[in-house]
C-alpha cells in the first residue's frame, strides 16, 4: 500500500473487475430473484438428462454428467461476466474426452479436466485472452448457427422416440432418416404439442392488454405480470407438467406411450484431489505416464473449450465486449475445482445458455439455483427426475436453439463487407460437416488470411505529379506498412512503375504516409530497390517516412536511403536533378546524385510556408543521430558546388 | 493470336519468363562453360556418396539415391531461376520419406515423389507462391545457419572415420561424443589436411600479383587466371586427388588407413510410369490404398520441400527476388519426371548448392554436367567412385557450409529491428533441436504473430486540440485499419479516453487517416462505441474516413455514424454542440445532436480555403448513395432550426 499505484481505491477497482459478483449483487432484488430462479430451475431440469447423455457420450458412467454440472455453476456465479452462460458438460467436451477415456478409466477424464483448468489458468496469467479477439463476428455467427442446427437435429431422436447413438451431425441426419419408420407416435405427439405450446407461451409475454395509447388498469397490469411469469417459466412448466403426466400414465395399467429419462444413480461424488496416478488392469500409470497418454489433448481441450466459451459469450453479449482473460480465469477455476468432484472437462454449454437466456435470466445467480438443484437431484430428487419424458426435453431444447440461427445477419453482412460471408459460411458448413472445433479453427484461419493479405499485397497508388516549380515526378504510395511479406511485391511493382513510364528518367518519390512500421527484411528489400534504381540511373526518394521507419533502415546500413520532409525539399532536390541532366550526361554523373552536398536544410513549416537556410558544412558533423532523423538532412560524400548554391 | 493481348511479343515475354534458359543461354560463353563444368563435376562428385547415404536414410537401397539425383538437374537447368540450386535427394526429404517406406516397399517412395510433384504443380497453377513471401530474412537466416551447422556436424562422422547411423543433429552430437574414442587416425589426418588445403585454395583466387596501383604483366595475368581456376575447382581437385591416393594405397599391401565410399550398384534405373499399385507380402494395394497409407504426407512433403527450396533460393539470391511460383512449377516437374525414373521426393539441396556456389557456378547449366556425370556413374563409372574417401568428401562439405553460417547479420538486425532476432533465433534453435521443418514453421508463425499484433493492438494517439474558432475537442487517431481483432480494444480504449478527461463532455473526433479498411465485426464494434458515447451524452464524430470504410459502416446499418471531411465542418459541428449546451440541458437534448439538420455542406477545398453553402432540405433526398459518401453530408431525422442557420 506504500506505492501510490496501490491506493485502496485502485485495489477495490481491480478486485471488482476480477470478481464481477461484487458489482451486481448489491443491486439484487425480488424481480431479478424471480427471473433467475425460474431460469436456474429450468436450466437445472435441462442439464439432468443432458449430463447423463453426455457422460455416456464420453464413455463414462451416467452420474459423471451430473458430477460435472454443478461446480461450474457455483464458480461462474462469482467470477463469470456473462449472465446467460452456464458452465457444465457439453457434447463437444464429451467427444474430446471420449478419445482419452476409451479403453482406459474415468481417472483420465478427471485428470484431463484438472490439467485443462491449469492450462486455462496459465493462459489467463499470460494474458493470452488476446487470442480470443481473433474470433470475429462472422466466425461467431457461423459457429452459433451451426451449433444450433447440430443441437436441434440431435434432439430429433428424442422428439421422435428413436433410440440410437450417433457420432455427429451427419451421422445423426443419416440415422434419423434410416429409422424414420420406427418413429413412436406417443413421443412425436407429446414433442409436437410441447413445441406448439412453447412457441405460443413465448409470444404470451408480448401480449398488450388495455386500450391503445393509454395506461392499462391495475387488473390488466397484474394479468400482464402473470403472462410474463408464465411465458418466461415456460420451459420449466412444460417439463414439470409432462413429468407429472408421465407419472400419472406410469401408475395407470396401459404402460407409457413415450420414453422417459430413466434411473439416475443418486449420491454425491467423492470430493478430493484429482487422481495423479491410476491402475488399468495390472498396469499402473504414474502422473507422467498419464500425461503422456493424454498427449496433445492437454493443450487442445482447454483451447477449444475457451474458444467455444468465448464464442458463446460473444453471441450472448449482444455487442458488449467480452473480457476473455476473465473468462479464461473463470473457466480454469471451474475445471480445477470441478476435477475435485470427479468432473470431466467442462465449458459453456450453448444449448443450456440458450435455455437460460430464453427463460429470462437476469444475473449469473441463476447458476446458484441450477447448482443447488443438481446437488439436490444427486442426493434426493433422483427418483423424480426419472419421469422427465425425453420428448418434452427435446422440445424445450429445440425451441431454445432455433432462435439462435442467425440467418438475418447475412443481409447486412452482404451490404457491409461481402468478404465476411466467406468465413461465416465456411465456419457454418465445416462445423456441421466435420466438427465444431475444425469449423472454428478454419474460420479463424480464413479471417487471418484476409488480415494478412494487405500485408502481402498492398495497394500501390501511382500518380504523375508536378512540383510548384514545374518539375515532373512519379508519386508512388504503398497502402500498407512495410513488413516482410510485401517486400518482394513492392520492390517488383515500384521498379515496374519506374520503368513503364515513357521517360524512364522520371524521378520516383515513394510516399511513406501509410508506412507505419518496417522490419529487417523490408530494409534489405528497400536497399535492393534503391540499388535497382541506381543501376538504371533513375532517382528514387522517400517522402516523409516516420522516425521509426528511418531508424530501421539506418540500422540495416541503408546508406543510399534519401528521405525528404516537405514539398519544398522535393522541389529543391528535383531542381538539382534537372541541373545535373543539363550539365552533363546523366549516366556519367548520376551515381553522385543521391549523395548531394546539401549538408542541411532547415524547414520551418508554419501555416504551410517553408524556407531553407544552407549552413556551413562543419555544423553538420556535430549533428547527433537524433537530429538526423528529425532534420531533413541529406547526407553527402561527394561535394558538388552547383547544388549547394541556393 | 487474334487477341491483342497475345501479340508475338507478349507471348515471347511470357515464354521467356517461364523458361529462364531462353534468357541466359544465348549469352553462354567459354568462361561460363569452364566455371559451370568445374562446379557441375564437383557437385556430381559430392552427390554420389550423399545420394547413397540419403537413400539408406530413407530406408531404400543405395542406388535410389543416384536415381533421384539426375532428373532434377536436367529439369532445373531449363526452368530453374537460381543458378546455385541443385535439386536432388536431401536429408530432410529422406527422413520424411522414411516414415512412409518403413515396413513397406520403394513403390511408396516413388509414388510419394509423383504425388508431391502433382501437389506442387497444383500450387503453382493456383499461384500459391504468395505463401513463400511469408518466409522472411530472419527465418531464412535462422534456417540457413542451422542447416549449415546440422550438415557440418553430420559430416564429423565421415571426417573422424566413425560408423553409426543417426536420426538428427542432437543424436549426431551425442554419438560423436560417445564414440570419440574410436576415431580413426587415417581418416582424421586426411580430413584435416583436406580442410586446410581447401581453406588455403579458397584464398588463392584473391591473391594479387604485380606492383600495387599498376597493371600486372601478361605472365602475372596468366598465373592469376590459373590461381583462379585451381581455387574454384578446389573441391573436385581434392576429391580426385584423394581418390587417386586411395587407389594407390588400395593396391599397396598395407591396406587402407581411411574409409572409402564403397561399391555402388551400377545400371540405369527402370524408366516408366510411377507404381500406381503394389504388393507387399500377400497383400495388394490399389492406388487409393496407397494414397490412404501415405496420408497427410502427400500434402506435407511437397510444402516442406517448397519452403526449403525457396529458403535456399532466397539465401543464394543475395537480395534478388525469387519467383516462388516458377520454383513451384520447376520443383513439381522435377518430382513428377523424377518419379518416372524411380526417384524418391527431391528438393533443393542446401549442402550441394553451397558446394556449387563455392565452386563458382555461373548458370544453371552446371546441372547438365552433374546430371551427365551421374548417368555416366550409374552406367560406367561406378567402380571408380568406389575409391572416394569418406573423409575427403566430409571435408569438402564442411568447407562449403561453414561459410553459410550468417552470424554477421545479427549486428545490423540488432540495430535495425531488434524484434527480428526472435524469429531468427527461434528458427535456428528449433531447426537444430527438433527439426528443420518445425523450425521453419515456428519461425514463420512467430513472424505472422508480429504481423498480426498491430492489427489486434494498434497504437492509439490521443491529443487535446482546438479548432480555429477555439472549440476544444479530443483527437483520437488509431494507428491501423479497423479489422476484427482490434475492435474490442479500440472500443474499450476510445471509450476510456472519452471518460478520463476532466470534462467528460469534450467531443471526441476519431481521425480515420490510417483506417484503410474495415469489416463487419468492426462496423458492429463502432456501432457499440457510438452507442456507449450516446448513453454518456458525449458527441463522437469520425474525421475523413475513406469511402470504403463509410460503405462498410453504412452497409451494417450504422445510422448514427457521423463523419466530417474538413476542419471547417468540424468547427461548424462543434459550434452546434456548444450552442446546444447553452440553450438547454445537454442531457435532455443530446440524443438529437448527431442527427443535425445540416442537410448539406459543400466544401470546396482549393488551396486550403473552404466555404459552406446550406441548401434546401428537399435537395438532400435526391442525393444518391454515391453522393453521400463524397459529400460531407450529415444526415438528419429531427430538425433543429438553430443549427441550420449559417
Amino acid at each position: 500500500m506504500s506505492s501510490c499505484r496501490w491506493r485502496p481505491g485502485t485495489l477495490r477497482k481491480v478486485v471488482r473487475r476480477n470478481i464481477p459478483i461484487l458489482t451486481w449483487l448489491p443491486k439484487y432484488n425480488l424481480d431479478t430473484f424471480v427471473s433467475d430462479l425460474i431460469a436456474g430451475v429450468t436450466v437445472g431440469l435441462t442439464v439432468m438428462p443432458q449430463g447423463l447423455a453426455y457422460a455416456t457420450l464420453a464413455g463414462l458412467e451416467p452420474q459423471y454428467g451430473l458430477y460435472s454440472a454443478f461446480m461450474g455453476c457455483f464458480v461462474y456465479l462469482i467470477l463469470g461476466s456473462c449472465k446467460d452462460i452456464t458452465i457444465g458438460p457439453t457434447a463437444l467436451m464429451a467427444l474430446m474426452t471420449y478419445q482419452q477415456v476409451v479403453g482406459r478409466n474415468p481417472d483420465f477424464a478427471v485428470l484431463l479436466c484438472f490439467l485443462s483448468g491449469c492450462v486455462q489458468l496459465l493462459m489467463s496469467v499470460l494474458h493470452l485472452g488476446v487470442l480470443v479477439d481473433f474470433i470475429s463476428i462472422p466466425v461467431t455467427v457461423g459457429f452459433t448457427s451451426a451449433t444450433s442446427v447440430i443441437i436441434a437435429v440431435s434432439q430429433l431422436k428424442g422428439l421422435l422416440g428413436l433410440s440410437f447413438t450417433s457420432s455427429g451431425f451427419v451421422d445423426n441426419v443419416k440415422k434419423v432418416y434410416q429409422q424414420i419408420g420406427e418413429t413412436r407416435l406417443g413421443d412425436t405427439v407429446l414433442g409436437g404439442v410441447c413445441i406448439v405450446i412453447l412457441l405460443l407461451l413465448r409470444k404470451l409475454k408480448d401480449v398488450k392488454l388495455g386500450p391503445k395509447d393509454d395506461k392499462p388498469s391495475e387488473r390488466q397490469r397484474v394479468l400482464m405480470k402473470i403472462f410474463w411469469l408464465v411465458s418466461t417459466s415456460r420451459n420449466a412448466l412444460v417439463v414439470i407438467v409432462c413429468s407429472v403426466l408421465a407419472f400419472m400414465f406410469h401408475t395407470s395399467e396401459k404402460g407409457l406411450p413415450f420414453l422417459l429419462t430413466g434411473t439416475v444413480r443418486s449420491g454425491l461424488p467423492p470430493f478430493g484431489l484429482p487422481p495423479f496416478s491410476t491402475v488399468i488392469g495390472n498396469q499402473s500409470y504414474s502422473f507422467m505416464d498419464m500425461c503422456s497418454e493424454l498427449g496433445s489433448s492437454i493443450v487442445l481441450v482447454p483451447i477449444i473449450a475457451v474458444l467455444g466459451n468465448v464464442a458463446i459469450a460473444k453471441a450472448f453479449a449482444s455487442g458488449h465486449s467480452v473480457n476473455a482473460t476473465q473468462e479464461l480465469l473463470t473457466l480454469g477455476l471451474c475445471n480445477i475445482l470441478g476435477s475435485f468432484a470427479s468432473s470431466m472437462p467442462v465449458t459453456g454449454s450453448f444449448s443450456r445458455s440458450a435455455v437460460n437466456h430464453a427463460s429470462g435470466v437476469k444475473t449469473p445467480l441463476g447458476g446458484l439455483y441450477t447448482g443447488v438443484l443438481i446437488l439436490l437431484a444427486l442426493s434426493l430428487l433422483t427418483p423424480y427426475f426419472y419421469f422427465i419424458p425425453k420428448a418434452s426435453l427435446a422440445a424445450v431444447i429445440i425451441c431454445a436453439v432455433i432462435f439462435m440461427i442467425e440467418y438475418e445477419v447475412v443481409q447486412p453482412m452482404w451490404k457491409s463487407s461481402r468478404k465476411d460471408l466467406i468465413p461465416t459460411f465456411a465456419t457454418f458448413l465445416l462445423c456441421l460437416m466435420i466438427g465444431v472445433e475444425y469449423g472454428i479453427l478454419v474460420g479463424v484461419g480464413i479471417n487471418i488470411v484476409f488480415l494478412l493479405y494487405p500485408s502481402a499485397r498492398p495497394a500501390i497508388h501511382v500518380e504523375r505529379k508536378m512540383t510548384h516549380s514545374g518539375k515532373e515526378y512519379l508519386m508512388v504510395t504503398p497502402g500498407n506498412s512495410l513488413y516482410f511479406p510485401a517486400v518482394d511485391f513492392i520492390r517488383t511493382n515500384v521498379g515496374r512503375v519506374g520503368v513503364k513510364q515513357g521517360s524512364s528518367q522520371l524521378p520516383v518519390i515513394v510516399d511513406c504516409r501509410f508506412i507505419l512500421g518496417a522490419d529487417f527484411t523490408a530494409a534489405k528489400g528497400i536497399a535492393a530497390l534503391i540499388d535497382d534504381f541506381h543501376k538504371r540511373k533513375q532517382p528514387i526518394y522517400f517522402y516523409n517516412p516516420s522516425p521509426e521507419v528511418v531508424s530501421v533502415f539506418k540500422g540495416a546500413n541503408l546508406e543510399e536511403f534519401v528521405h525528404i520532409r516537405s514539398e519544398e525539399e522535393l522541389d529543391f532536390i528535383l531542381q538539382a536533378h534537372v541541373e545535373m541532366l543539363q550539365e552533363g550526361r546523366p549516366d556519367e554523373n548520376y551515381s553522385m546524385l543521391p549523395a548531394l552536398e546539401l549538408k542541411e536544410i532547415t524547414t520551418s513549416v508554419a501555416n504551410g510556408a517553408g524556407h531553407y537556410s544552407s549552413q556551413r558544412p562543419d555544423t553538420v558533423e556535430s549533428l547527433t543521430d537524433d537530429d538526423y532523423t528529425r532534420t531533413p538532412l541529406l547526407k553527402s560524400s561527394a561535394p558538388r558546388a552547383e547544388i549547394r548554391k541556393i
